[in-house]
C-alpha cells in the first residue's frame, strides 16, 4: 500500500507463466495490436500511436519529450510536486527553453497561471496525479485553453484509477506507468500520441532507443514490423491481462472502486486523528497523503514496524516534505475495501506507542 | 530457436510467481545487492557498478554511450553487421565524431585496423557477437592496444553463452540483454562500468532515465538507496533466477553446453547440405548462420512452415543478407542436444518441398 507498485491482478500473475515468444511471431503481434487497442479503451483516446514503451514510467516522461522537444523550444511546465520538477530536469536535458511555474506541494496546478507563464509556449506540461503529494489537477481547462502547444499530461498514477480522457480533454500526448492503476509490475510506459502531436515529432530524436519514428515501424497496426528493439515479451503478456482484467470489470467500475476506498479512507483517517495533506477537493483516491502525527517521534521505525509486523508497505515523503508526510496507496489490486480496513487498523496499531 | 529470446529456465518461470515487494522495500534491495554480484560473476569482473538498466539490450547500448560520450569526441566503431551499424548511430545522436571502420559481414572485426583508425580515439567500441551474422570479433587484442581508448564492448549475444573476460581482456564497459544466452525473457540489460569508466562519466547525459550517475545512488550497495525510478521488479526476480541457474550450473558448464549444441550444428548442417555463413574460426555456438538453400525459392514461407508445422522459430537475414541467410538461436534454456536433433530434423523437412 505505498504509492507503487501497487499488488498486481490475479489474471497478470498468470499471465506470467505463458510461453515466450519471438518479437516477429505473428501470434505475438496479434497480442501487441490487441494491447495496444486495450490501451487505447483505458486511455480513452483513438490515437494511432498508441504503445507501451520499453522501460519503467519516468522513461514514458523522456519518451514524449525527446520525441517533441526541440533545443531552445519554450516549454512550460506545472510543479506541485517531485513530478512535475523531473519534467524540467528532463525537458532541460532534451534542450528545451523550461518556462518553470511552481506551486504548493499538496495544492493542484492553477491552469490560468501555467497558461499565461508563456505567450507561445511549444509544449504545456503538468502532472495528472502527482504521486509525491496525491493532488490531481484539472486538465480540461489546459486542453481548452493551450492554444497553438501541445498538451503533455503524466498520467502515472491516474491511468485506470480515475476518470482520464485523453481525446475529450485534448491531450495530445500523455506517458503512464504499469505499477500503479493498471495493476500491473513495474516496467512499461504506456504512451498515447495524437496525430497533432505526431506531426511535430523531431525527425532524429538524441535518444535511439525511444524515437517513436522507429518505434510506429514495429508497433503500428498494418506497420511494416521492421525491428527496432526486442520487445518485453513477458512483461508486455503482463500488461495485457491487466489491462483485460480492468475492462473485464469495466473502466468506470475500477474508477468507482477506487474512489470508493479512497473516500473511506479521507472520511476515517481524519476520524483517527490523522490530518489529510493534500487540498480538499483535489485529493487522489487512489493516493492518499496524511501528515505524520505529532505522536510519531521516527516516522521510519514506524513505517519499519508496519512493514515488519504487518507486511504493509507505506510511503514516506520526497523533497520537501520529507519526514512529515506518509503516503498510502490503493492501486489496482490493492484497492479493496478490506485492505482498506487493514490498513486502517494496522496505522493505529504503529502509531499508538 | 531464433536469434532471441531463447526458452526461459524453468526457475525463470516460477521466479515471476514472486509477490511484487517495493523498490525501497529491504527484502527487495538485498535481492538486488544479489542479482548484481551474481552478474559480477557472469561477467568475470569485480566492477562495482554492474546492474541491470531498466530496458532491453538496446537500450544498454545507449545506457553505456549516453554516460562516456561528450559531443565531438572521436569514436571509433568497428561495424561488422547490425549492431555495430547501430552502435555508430547511436554515437552520432550523442554528438560523436564516429570513425566507422567496415569489415565484409560474416567476417570479424580486424584489431589491427580498428586500433590504427584514429590516433586518439576516446573510445574504441565494438560488438563480441554479431547477432546478425553469428560471428565473434576478438577483444583482446582490443584490450591491450586500446591505449589511452575506453574499449565498450556489445555482449547481448556472448553473456553466458561463450567466454566474456571483462576485466582479464580489459574491457571498460559492456552491456548485454537478457534474452539470449542469460535464458531470461527480455526486458532488461545488464551493463558493467569499470572504475577507469566511471572517472570519465558525463555530468549531466542527454537521458535523464539513463544517467548512472543517478542510478548509482540506488543500485550500488550501501548507496544511499535514493530513489531514481521504479525498479522494474518481477523481470529483476526472473534476472536474479537466471543467474542462479546458470551459476549453479557453473559459468564454464554452461559455456560448454553452449560450445557442444554449436558444434553439433556446425558439423551436421553442411553434411545435410547447408552452407555455413560465418567466417571459420569466429562461429558463435549460440548462433549458426547458414546461407538459404537454393533448393528454397520463397526462404519466408519455408521458415513460416517451421514455424506453424513444429512450432520452431528461426530468424531471417538482416540488412545486405536479409533473404540469403538464417540464423539459428540455441540459447540459454534452448541450448540442449534435444534441440539440436529436432531442428536438424525439421529443418530438412522443410526445405524438401
Amino acid at each position: 500500500m505505498g504509492p507503487g507498485p501497487g499488488n498486481p491482478y490475479p489474471e497478470v500473475m498468470e499471465a506470467f507463466g505463458r510461453p515466450v515468444l519471438g518479437h516477429l511471431d505473428p501470434e505475438f503481434l496479434e497480442l501487441l495490436d490487441d494491447l495496444n487497442q486495450r490501451l487505447r479503451q483505458v486511455w480513452r483516446t483513438d490515437n494511432r500511436l498508441t504503445f507501451p514503451v520499453s522501460a519503467t514510467g519516468s522513461a514514458g516522461m523522456e519518451a514524449c519529450l525527446v520525441n517533441l522537444v526541440r533545443p531552445g523550444d519554450p516549454v512550460v511546465i506545472g510543479v506541485n510536486g517531485l513530478f512535475g520538477a523531473r519534467m524540467c530536469e528532463v525537458a532541460e536535458r532534451c534542450g528545451a527553453q523550461v518556462v518553470r511555474v511552481d506551486f504548493e506541494w499538496g495544492q493542484p496546478v492553477d491552469p490560468e497561471q501555467l497558461l499565461s507563464a508563456h505567450p507561445e509556449p511549444t509544449l504545456i506540461g503538468v502532472v495528472h496525479a502527482e504521486t509525491s503529494t496525491g493532488v490531481r489537477s484539472e486538465l480540461e481547462p489546459l486542453g481548452s485553453g493551450k492554444g497553438d502547444a501541445l498538451l503533455l499530461v503524466d498520467c502515472v498514477t491516474s491511468l485506470g484509477g480515475i476518470p482520464v480522457e485523453v481525446d475529450a480533454w485534448g491531450v495530445d500526448v500523455a506517458y503512464a506507468g504499469t505499477q500503479k492503476c493498471l495493476g500491473v509490475p513495474p516496467g512499461l510506459a504506456p504512451v498515447t500520441f495524437s496525430d497533432r502531436a505526431l506531426e511535430r515529432v523531431v525527425e532524429r530524436p538524441q535518444s535511439w532507443y525511444l524515437d517513436v519514428n522507429l518505434i510506429a515501424a514495429y508497433v503500428g497496426e498494418g506497420a511494416a514490423r521492421a525491428y527496432h528493439h526486442t520487445a518485453p515479451i513477458s512483461m508486455l503478456y503482463a500488461l495485457h491481462a491487466g489491462l483485460g482484467a480492468i475492462l473485464d470489470e469495466g473502466l468506470e467500475a475500477a474508477w468507482a472502486r477506487h474512489q470508493a476506498c479512497g473516500d473511506e479512507l479521507h472520511r476515517r483517517l481524519p476520524e483517527l486523528g490523522f490530518e489529510l495533506f493534500a487540498a480538499e477537493g483535489y485529493r487522489l483516491p487512489e493516493l492518499t497523503t496524511v501528515r505524520v502525527p505529532d505522536s510519531v517521534t521516527d516516522e521510519a521505525a514506524a513505517r519499519q514496524r508496519l512493514l515488519a509486523d504487518y507486511g504493509i508497505e507505506i510511503g514516506g515523503g520526497l523533497g520537501p516534505v520529507a519526514g512529515q508526510v506518509w503516503r498510502i496507496g490503493c492501486m489496482g489490486h490493492t484497492a479493496r475495501m478490506r485492505n482498506v480496513e487493514m490498513l486502517l487498523a494496522t496505522l493505529v496499531a504503529v502509531t499508538k506507542e
